[in-house]
């Protein structure tokens, strides 16, 4: 493989870019208990189940739509057992062989990397594009454009990320460094990945303009991903490319997978070598952290200004409030003088918090681990 | 009937009320909606039927065991028609012939005279004691040694009120402010009753020690207060009397009994006359008007600091917040970084609030009603 800071100028990507396109497969990690969002995201049913746009499909159904106008039904789906049924019922489009069940969690590297063994079992070309299935993505032609031109720096073997244009200096998210353009195309060289950072230090790297959110997208050749894997985690590699062969052996070899990130295992040591490249983005992106973030994904409900509902608005009775509001029992909800509040009404569990301490609902599940209330978390 | 104010001094008003004692009944008008505490008080369960202290007794049942050590079971109760089934249950010892059923509301005159008229007629000698259903009293002791006076003074022709001493310089009550002292007891004669005041002056009413709460406690011989009604309300005195003479008149007479509140009808004309005593009384007095109010009565929930809990506070879950919890679904209720919130969670409905803003859940129901909900009012 040759480093994609070397690659001559004047390359054309697109010709390979094309070609690969016929190989591409989106892979869709579909895990996490979105303990922000509790109590509507429950470990029984997390995030990505939910529809948390009102749009009437599930974050997941929605990764769905956004990617198969690329791919067609070459989609892998990676879950939890646990949520086997209920991502078949949710995408009855999933060829059957396209779902891929986890025993246990063991970090995004063993889930993107057991697609990635499939895949190279059944296409030594394949190039995947690892998508979570629980984020929210704005202007969906511009995201897909983004990934053609990922598909087409991945088929030149680069991992590719794709770097989101920030919005504001968010402290949630790790940033992207942009080093050098690689030819014509939109790719740039990866200078650095850099962790979450406060918020001054975010401040600095929005003023320099060459730093991206990393929401955590890859594209690459299924067969460079495991190779770039082996240099460095060869037993991980060995036993993912050992289950795609075997895949009876997955209640074996699982238990013993390393768990660790794919950007710790792979992105960032590549990118240290420079090899990894960032397709700019554009499109408005939110992973939908926590109520407040969902709320600003929603408009304001009809003549209810600065409230936002998810949900039956009609359930919903006003003096003098603003808020994200989710009617989600089938009881009124009433809301008298309260401001930036956030009320989330479910059928055994109701959470009132101020939106600015939208993060702290992590504390409130804590509790409940604490004290086994397994029955609501 | 003489004017209190001209008893002649050193008269032993002791005397006339030790005998007036056996002819003593409480009279307990259990009326209003307690629009203020919805979502837990609604029409059809309002605020007297509910334990709004966590004492496991109602408000109407903590009325009869604080007035029942003066009076046995000499206690009339007038409620609304609706409510007879469930007053009967929580009054298990009140006599069948001392419920008395309005077929509409018709104010407090109408409800308390119809009780005066019954009396009357059972005992022309009777005196009256009217409590509302739906008030708490801290010392229940001095409450009744209070009653004793008054129920003395009402036995030489008084109509007494008890004048609850004011701790703070509340807007939401009216005034009773002293005059002369009546003889060696208690009792003062009213220089006037004076409407709910705005801040300042109720500042200034506190500063001069001479004005009291209206609690709108009155004791008074049942004759006397009829007598008094009929010289301002003649037709209404006359209905009221031919009400007791023949209860089948009930749904003939009912609806055309003038709609007035007691203090407008007789206390405040009797009292420009000089005809109506005050006893004061320190014993530590709520009306339980809204939540805010329901909060300051309930002591901080084992282990939450600024937080009171109506009901089991087993579920509620908190981060950073204080405020007032009702959690009356069963459901568990998370609080996370909010600061004086009401909270008030029922099975169909669910109240989020400002503490200050305790008065205005009335908005609520003013748009229930107007939107014909009555499911929910």
């Amino acid at each position: 493989m040759s480093s994609p800071a070397t690659r001559p100028e004047g390359a054309a990507p697109t010709t390979s870019g094309t070609s690969a396109h016929e190989h591409f497969w989106a892979v869709i990690p579909a895990g996490g208990a979105g303990t922000r969002l509790w109590p509507l995201s429950r470990q029984r049913s997390p995030k990505f189940l939910h529809d948390l746009t009102g749009s009437g499909r599930s974050l997941l159904q929605a990764t769905w739509d956004r990617l198969t106008p690329l791919t067609g039904s070459q989609v892998l789906v990676v879950t939890g057992a646990a949520h086997v049924d209920a991502v078949r019922e949710q995408l009855p489009g999933l060829p059957a062989d396209q779902l891929l069940a986890e025993p246990s969690p063991r970090d995004s590297m063993a889930a993107i990397g057991w697609a990635a063994a499939v895949l190279e079992a059944r296409d030594p070309e394949a190039v995947l594009g690892s998508f979570a299935a629980d984020h929210v993505i704005g202007d969906e032609e511009a995201f897909r454009e983004c990934v053609t031109a990922a598909v087409a720096a991945a088929a030149d073997g680069h991992v590719v990320t794709i770097g989101i244009e920030p919005t504001h200096p968010a402290t949630g998210f790790g940033y992207i460094e942009l080093g050098e353009p690689l030819g014509a195309g939109p790719a740039h060289a990866v200078s650095q990945f850099v962790e979450k950072p406060d918020r001054e230090r975010a401040r600095t790297y929005l003023a320099t303009g060459r730093f991206r959110w990393n929401a955590g997208m890859f594209v690459v050749r299924a067969r460079v991903l495991l190779d770039l894997l082996a240099e460095w985690h060869p037993e991980l590699a060995a036993g993912l490319r050992a289950l795609a062969a075997d895949p009876t052996r997955l209640e074996q070899v699982w238990p013993g997978l390393e768990k660790i990130a794919i950007d710790h295992a792979v992105a960032e040591p590549a990118a240290a070598q420079g090899r990894v490249a960032v397709v700019p983005g554009g499109f408005g992106w939110d992973d939908v952290g926590d109520f407040a973030s969902l709320g600003s994904l929603l408009e304001d409900a009809v003549g209810m200004p600065g409230v936002q509902v998810l949900g039956d608005a009609s359930q919903v009775r006003l003096v003098d409030s603003t808020g994200v509001v989710v009617p989600a029992s089938g009881r009124l909800v009433a809301l008298v003088g309260v401001e930036d509040v956030v009320v989330v009404d479910t059928p055994d569990a109701l959470l009132v918090m101020s939106r600015e301490r939208a993060q702290d609902v992590k504390g409130v599940v804590e509790q409940l681990h604490v004290q086994r209330r397994t029955d609501l978390t």
